[in-house]
């Protein structure tokens, strides 16, 4: 399996994030994706290659185009209005306020297009978000060029961002983008089996009202697991969508046992969807030892995470998502691949 | 004119807030209101009496019940769950996902009950609620009880509290909970006018559909100023509140002339209106050294402001809200009451 990766994504450094009342050094890094990419050459899953530039046509598609516009003017007009500093937002418009009006004011446009003060930008932000987005484009093109599978080593994550809210270490959605780019190159249908952590509440709300792509979301229970608002068994699409998103709330603790069941019943789902690709959201923040987490997958668990989804039969790319024990990451992340590649044998 | 305060405003103190990208004291500090008492000491605006005490049953009325009985319980549960510092949240309910699943989690909570990390709990933060809002009772009945104005000394503020969100420093909407006791005790109807340099959100927020509370607001820009998100000039009310919401959104740098002008126009709405009783909605970040505002009244300015509301020749009740240049924002708001005092002879 090809690898995509860009260096690019280690302009992203040195930002800090607010979790419960403090300023913290973000959780999500580049060694992050450093120690995945050093896992991969070192089991030789294959070609590491860079990504291919692509135009933001694709993203505008999936997210509000003022919203993909705004991100690029952020670290300017951060510093030119005085701020230093990671620049992140500090007030929201929740329900009861306003979500019509664009403000002016940089620091009230980061509210406007966030739910949290976790999506920081730093100098090389933007720069890493763009190349993370032609990691994810290019893997894509693999697998529609007939590759049974391509692995996007996307850095920053993208599941948490929505169609117009960056958050959770999220700006563009690159696992929604590459949905709507395979859809624009011969796809009639995707499916996206989201198996991080956290719930992908940016991926679901893109595509809570379509047909042409069904969203599987295995995570922690939003009652007592960020990101909170999103990720209720409940939701299950609304108009051309109803019935096409699925959620596996799933209990602090959970196991191989209840979670390898929930992925058996999201992958009997995805196999009445018929799609013709699977994209993965890939995180492995479901890792027992990861410092945010609550589930208690090991690391033996996660081939068979691989081999599961490889016995649907069909073209995937995998999307790098979360996942923040940095020691293991690599192993975990990777595991899901070459577990994937011993079933494709 | 009697002045109600209490000394258990001190309890809320070395609180921090989130402010574009820093963690940083609030700028809401204990040492505000004590320069307001002693002003008033100084000049003999009269007397300076303790809150009786009252149930929450008016607050209820115009926030969310469950809102109101989330707030006693943050800070033990904050520490219950390992917690330190400020209690603050992280993420909020943006538009794109659910404002009807209220979390379990103590952090989320916090999210779901607010539109910023600027209403910080310690320990002693629910009893100086309780008590700000026992001070707004007490001087409204006062005003109920044919006192032709009061002075509730209240600490924290309230404006930017709405139904069911905190924010900006507030937490119960002390102004509002007091309309709503006004006319639970004979006013028939009462008009709400907001001078503090912030819009009163929250205040607007909870009257919008209501035909029985007037609320004017002056106030900064909403496309460049705190709290952004509500305030615009289009904002006329809605159902059997349209036309009973009127905000008056000023450029920076506006000083007497453009902001008495605005108030002259408001005061004619007011009349026009014929409420049986005024709540003024008294800041005074608009002084121009304040240090997080961008108006420019100077110390004269404020008995003007009194003088002209007491012109309008209705019962009248003030609440504080804002006003951070510590060292003038005793003169100034006693200026206010002066003014009213001048012209009430
Ligand atoms: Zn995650
Ligand atoms: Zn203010």
């Amino acid at each position: 399996m090809k690898t995509i990766f860009s260096p690019r994504h280690a302009g992203h450094a040195g930002n800090v994030e607010l979790m419960t009342g403090k300023i913290m050094p973000a959780f999500e890094m580049p060694s992050r994706a450093e120690f995945i990419r050093a896992r991969a050459e070192e089991v030789g899953l294959g070609p590491i290659l860079p990504p291919d530039a692509f135009d933001l046509d694709t993203a505008r598609r999936v997210h509000d185009p003022a919203y993909v516009d705004f991100m690029p003017t952020v670290w300017e007009r951060w510093t030119a209005a005085g701020f230093d500093g990671t620049a992140l937002p500090y007030t929201w418009p929740t329900r009861g306020l306003r979500g019509d009006v664009v403000p002016d004011a940089i620091e009230a446009q980061l509210g406007y297009y966030s739910f949290d003060a976790g999506a920081g930008f730093v100098e090389g932000t933007w720069d890493a978000i763009r190349s993370s987005h032609d990691v994810a484009l290019t893997a894509a093109s693999l697998v529609s060029g007939g590759e049974r599978a391509a692995f996007a080593l996307c850095r920053p994550p993208g599941h948490h961002a929505g169609r117009a809210f960056m958050g959770g270490y999220c700006y563009l959605n690159n696992a929604s983008i590459a949905a709507q780019w395979l859809l624009d190159h011969g796809a009639g249908k995707v499916s996206i089996l989201d198996v991080d952590y956290h719930h992908g509440n940016g991926t679901q709300e893109i595509f809570y009202g379509r047909g042409d792509v069904q969203v599987l979301n295995l995570h922690g229970d939003p009652k007592v697991e960020y990101p909170y608002f999103l990720g209720h068994a409940d939701e299950r699409g609304e108009g051309e969508g109803e019935g096409f998103n699925h959620n596996y709330p799933l209990p602090w603790g959970t196991d191989w046992d209840g979670w390898g069941a929930a992925l058996v019943d999201a992958c009997l789902k995805l196999v009445a969807y018929g799609p013709d690709v699977v994209v993965v959201s890939l995180g492995v923040d479901t890792f027992e030892r990861d410092p945010i987490s609550k589930f208690k997958l090991v690391t033996e668990d996660y081939p068979k995470i691989g081999r599961r989804i490889e016995a649907l039969g069909l073209p995937t790319l995998f999307v790098m998502e979360g996942g923040y024990a940095v020691e293991e990451i690599g192993v975990n992340a990777v595991g899901v691949l070459t577990g994937f590649e011993e079933g494709n044998t």
